[in-house]
């Protein structure tokens, strides 16, 4: 058992993802080697593949992961052999797992014990995976703009980081939920609704004039704008509550998308309406993270729906494919299957 | 002394301003007849004159105004005979002084009480004329966002707001203030100069490399965006100070133009670096204008380089002509001409 | 049926309250005449019936009520005959239900059509007659402060404002609330606990480490002090997360007690761990009532828990007697009895 | 040359502060021997001789200082012997130079590089021994709350911060500062007035009275409370511009005090006017040092009237009795003399 299957980025370029066999890692006195339950497929593993992401070749790719400590280094002292945990991908220095160091689409993973949280016993490992978007849906919603209760909130754009805006607004206090897709997005939106949603709108039928309908008027006082698209933005201003008069910033915009080239816009409405927005990324360290920790503690999120697919490490190429068609809103790979953990 | 000339929109439509002959105003018990020393050409005259501004024909043009009280109405109590003042055009109800009722271009204008303001004598009524860009730029830079002491400043484009916005930046304590403007804006850049920008950069020639450069590859905390041209709003985000990780919120770009049509940008360096707009419009009611009353009344801004012409009522194509070809910053009329107030 | 009893402050001075028989109000062509169903006992009652609060002798009390249109003048639109409703007691002009004009203890009631807020079918007015203590916690806990999800919440006095908070902050998304009262406070905790506190701690019994110790050292991100005690400041102070270096405002304290008397404390730590005390108080005018109304509606809180008496108007003695005495959080009278309305 | 007189803390225990022959520091590769300008007088050194501070003896004391680099490690990049510095006084790990490992009141001092800020050759070495209450006042009156543009400011105690307090607040384009203090504070408010306060009041004429009578009623929107006495926390309620009515937030109270002991006032215009109180201690890290070294580069403030004596080492005892009595403002030791540097 010294050797393991992993998949990789192989070499520079469009392309070169993987199956390689590679040795299982070696750790050092200050880290942990992961036993990995689940790995999330990313959109950023699709531009990875693409060539359109920062990475270094080789490396085994997987950076949204759950898992078990199955070997602990010696001056360890956070975790012990068994434990659950989750960590942070940023690991300093510009090695980020799963990215520009070796991550979780293997069996096994090296962990620096700095970068690790510990994971209660009662919450599961698909949960738990999902650590990741919660750190950044945590950081938009709540630290760098807060819904407040009783707010009117506009998601545009079901995808995962949009259906968690969806239940995060609603741990909020939010009035109403409104959340726009595409037609195509149509088995997303309705998880959407599962999860708390109070009206799906299509983006191809004037999703603001609904908003306003409901709303008498006044707009939402707050609109996560996750869809990369040009028209996404465009509804973010229409739907967002103006305040033509008077001090300004009823209605706030937060930004997560890259959009990844030029859109076409008219910002007018940003001057006259006195709008807000903010753009947000990244995380405010540690706190963040415990944040995040707590949150699945508590059970806050209803994550099973998001879940959508589960996959063999060897079917990593119908992931990637059903990602990329959005079939999936968040699948998991397991690189040691799904049946050895409690 | 029944009648007198007054510039007026005498139709709907592209053009219809003209000079006519009307009768002198007569005022109520609230009222004040102002006899008007000054009006400001402003840009959303041009825009009435074309068409593209909301207004209320037939009706005197000129919103932004100064002068002296003529006659008072009988319950008036906060202003006497001979008392410098100036006023809010929004008089309640969609009644706009100089949009959709009378306004300045006249040697008379009726002003309802309840809108003005009274000046100090010492204050000069040119300066007082530029009491309503004053409010509009307390509010940007004072309500909508702060500008901190050692923040670095860029402002772009410099027409008036644009200046004003380079004082205010000074008086709140800047360390250094750009103003970026096209080649063709020399003489206005200029000066912006002279009140206080300490580096004049030219959009044609990547002013965002000079501000990295010169701020050692931080940026600017505050950018004022009153341009209204897309390349402005590119020039903000190059230049605003990112924060790609942490809380964010470093970098605050600040909106007061309309552009009028779309505008074709790259948004994602507004979500990487987590930057912070704020579109800016109207005010804070009563409180922002006593701010303004009490920044004139202290001689905060250096008003008179702004003030780059004067000319009599029966010259207002000229002054039209020179505001549309940018050859003023701010240009007065003067309807009764300059001679008669001391 | 012209006349009717109301519980009225007869002349200035302490005591002077007493029933008796009044006309039934007339209403003018913008007035609702209310048949009020509950009128809440408030502390400003008894502070008004020792002469320690501002009112106008002679004048019916009762500023906390809910009831249906039993007459509509002839002006109003807003509110039909048989509609429920709640209203602002502040009418303008100095003008106050139930304090300086007549107020709800009384059969029938004068209100002006401005203050009026309909109240859906489906809450009972029961519920409805507690609109404005909601009113105040949304004020407090939204627009003073946010408590953000994930916060530990410390409220500080269990009377009917503290009990409010505790259910505000859970629909916030708080991590831990934290209740505490003195040992004759004991009813009362327990309702706090009912309706969602974690942890019921006893004034006498050094709550501040219990606080400590359960979040390990970091204290709580939120207080809400409404005990009116120097005590209940000093365990504000105690139980709020310092930052004792960076950019502080970790811990923020919201004030709504009047002490009513100096107290004696130490604000040492306000300086070193950098905390934020706001001051709370009125409200953001009619916004804030619709807030109020929204979360009625939505059936947020579980208010029946905290109406722990309901008395008829001759019983109002007892009531007094029985808040004075805090056996009672909040008693209701139904000057009409309860049977009345569907 | 390999000894030296300083001034130190010798044992534990009040009083224990003396001249010693101690030998000139030697330097390890990451640090630089600063050769001493000045060294300030501050409230703590007296405060560490009474045995009412940390500290850890034997130590050298002086922790607000100036110099010039003497020797410097083989290690250190950011500093060339002969540069003008200064330096944060943590140094990490409780090191705090001149508390708790050795300071300024010594010719040489041993400085590790990472705690240190060159200062630009044309700022004088007096005014750079006031980098550290410029951090605090930034802290202060940036970070923590901001003076606005038109904003009335009072400062409560005109002792060094107070004073530095007073020309922050005009530097932010306060409208009026007043400064209060008490009668025997005469020579400190009239080096107050002489740095830009527009009115100097004394705590025993009832100060809030002027206050409220200049403002027409309205009061400050920012007090400054550093006078560490109870009655300045009432005159700073006093004096604060209250909010009875709407969102609340008018006036902001910042404390920089300690007052080391309870302290007796009434807390309801706290409630009742929504007024803000904010601690403020410490600074935001390398990013506030920063814009201190840029306010002195920039010649912002008025230090010499601050600097209000002189002395040599051994006339260590006067300069601490003349800060006991507030003889001075803020007085500097030359361990080395003034006539060594350009």
């Amino acid at each position: 058992m010294k050797e393991m299957e992993a998949l990789r980025k192989t070499a520079e370029g469009a392309g070169h993802v993987e199956l390689q066999t590679v040795p299982i890692p070696e750790i050092g006195p200050n880290d942990v080697l992961m036993k990995v339950y689940a790995a999330g497929v990313c959109g950023s593993d699709l531009l990875i593949q693409e060539d359109r992401h920062f990475y270094e070749a080789p490396v085994t790719l997987g950076h949204e992961f759950s898992g078990v400590a199955h070997q602990v280094g010696e001056n360890v002292t956070r975790v012990a052999e068994g434990d659950k945990f989750v960590a942070d991908i940023e690991c300093g220095e510009g090695k980020w797992l799963g990215v520009t160091i070796d991550g979780a689409y293997a069996p096994f993973m090296r962990v620096p014990e700095h970068v690790i949280y510990r994971v209660p016993d009662h919450v599961s490992l698909d949960d738990a995976c999902l650590a990741e978007p919660i750190v950044a849906t945590h950081h938009l919603i709540q630290e760098r703009a807060q819904v407040k209760v009783g707010d009117d909130v506009v998601v545009v754009g079901p995808g995962p980081m949009g259906i968690m805006a969806v239940q995060y607004a609603r741990v909020c206090g939010a009035r109403q939920v409104f959340l726009i897709g595409l037609k195509s997005d149509e088995k997303r939106l309705r998880i959407g609704k599962e999860v708390g949603a109070d009206h799906l709108l299509y983006s191809e039928e004037s999703p603001e004039e609904t908003v306003m309908e409901v709303t008498d008027g006044k707009g939402a006082e707050f609109v996560v704008e996750c869809s990369a698209s040009g028209k996404g933005v465009r509804h973010a201003i229409d739907c967002a509550r103006k305040a033509y008069e008077g001090p300004g910033g009823k209605g706030v915009i937060v930004f997560i998308s890259l959009w990844g080239e030029e859109i076409t816009i008219n910002l007018d409405e940003v001057s006259l309406g006195q709008l807000d927005i903010r753009g947000s990324w990244s995380w405010n360290g540690v706190e963040t993270w415990h944040h995040a920790i707590d949150l699945l503690n508590r059970g806050v999120f209803d994550l099973d729906p998001m879940i959508t697919a589960h996959y063999e490490l060897d079917e990593w190429e119908t992931a990637f494919a059903n990602l990329r068609s959005k079939q999936d809103v968040k699948a998991l790979i397991h690189p040691n299957g799904r049946d050895w953990v409690g």
